[in-house]
């Protein structure tokens, strides 16, 4: 093999590794809104499983509502406070979820989370509880560029029947 | 009032009702999406109702997954088939929806609606049994301009404690 002949070969390497490199670089906005939601759903999975309900509360919009199973909707940030007191106030409470999917808009303000959930506590028997389940997490781009969340609604795997 | 000063009039009230009809008419693209996806919503609680199965799964999307409280989530439209062929043969089942809103991405091919339903059956002991709760579906645009499910997911309002 000549100079010349292996200069070419690795001048064709180089150029098919930098198209590749900017291939992987260059996400669309859906994308990279989708890996923000992603990552913001896990940084608010992180606040609920600390208990740190002023960090818990602040990943929800103004507008936003949580809508646990058999109870009504937590509809604002007041409710959505509350709701979140009164979860975090449950004996030997604990909560954790995590994304498996997140999908956003074109436009990439708009966009969703979904994944699953684990959680146990003590009943006021005593009794020892745990139960796992699904979420859909609505997520919405504020103006400061953070993600909120707009809607989340979970419900349990588990059958009620005997 | 002379005819020049009546005729200038009747042109300026003309411009102002043109104006403020071509403000009505000129919705944004997420606006659109949103009314496009309340009406597809009721469509589909209309197939629900009439317990038209082929219809009800229909307007779920290929990769869309219905995710029902106590029981694991139907995904697919296999499994979507079964779970609304299963849910319309339970004894004397009834069950509507109508969502209360609806909100789209700018680029209007990604949205959802949020709503409540109600719902009752014969249980297996033969004891009427009636149920209501919040739902959020997420919509996405299809390729033939079709709203369809991506991901619907629902829970009750009633506590489940003595």
């Amino acid at each position: 093999m000549n100079a010349n002949l292996r200069r070419s070969i690795t001048l064709v390497f180089l150029f098919l590794a930098a198209t590749v490199n900017l291939r992987l670089a260059a996400k669309s906005p859906a994308e990279n809104a989708a890996e923000a939601i992603k990552k913001t759903d896990r940084q608010w999975a992180e606040a609920a499983v600390a208990k740190d309900l002023d960090k818990s509360v602040s990943f929800c919009g103004l507008d936003a509502a949580i809508l646990p199973p058999n109870a009504p909707a937590a509809e604002g940030q007041a409710a959505i406070r509350n709701w979140f007191q009164s979860t975090f106030n449950i004996p030997s409470f604990k909560l954790i979820w995590h994304a498996t999917s997140a999908e956003a808009a074109k436009s990439g303000e708009l966009g969703y989370s979904t994944g699953k959930y684990e959680l146990s506590f003590t009943d006021p028997s005593g009794k020892q509880v745990s139960d796992h389940g699904k979420y859909v997490t609505v997520w919405k781009k504020q103006a400061d560029g953070n993600w909120k969340v707009a809607r989340d609604i979970f419900n349990s795997d588990v059958s009620t029947s005997p």
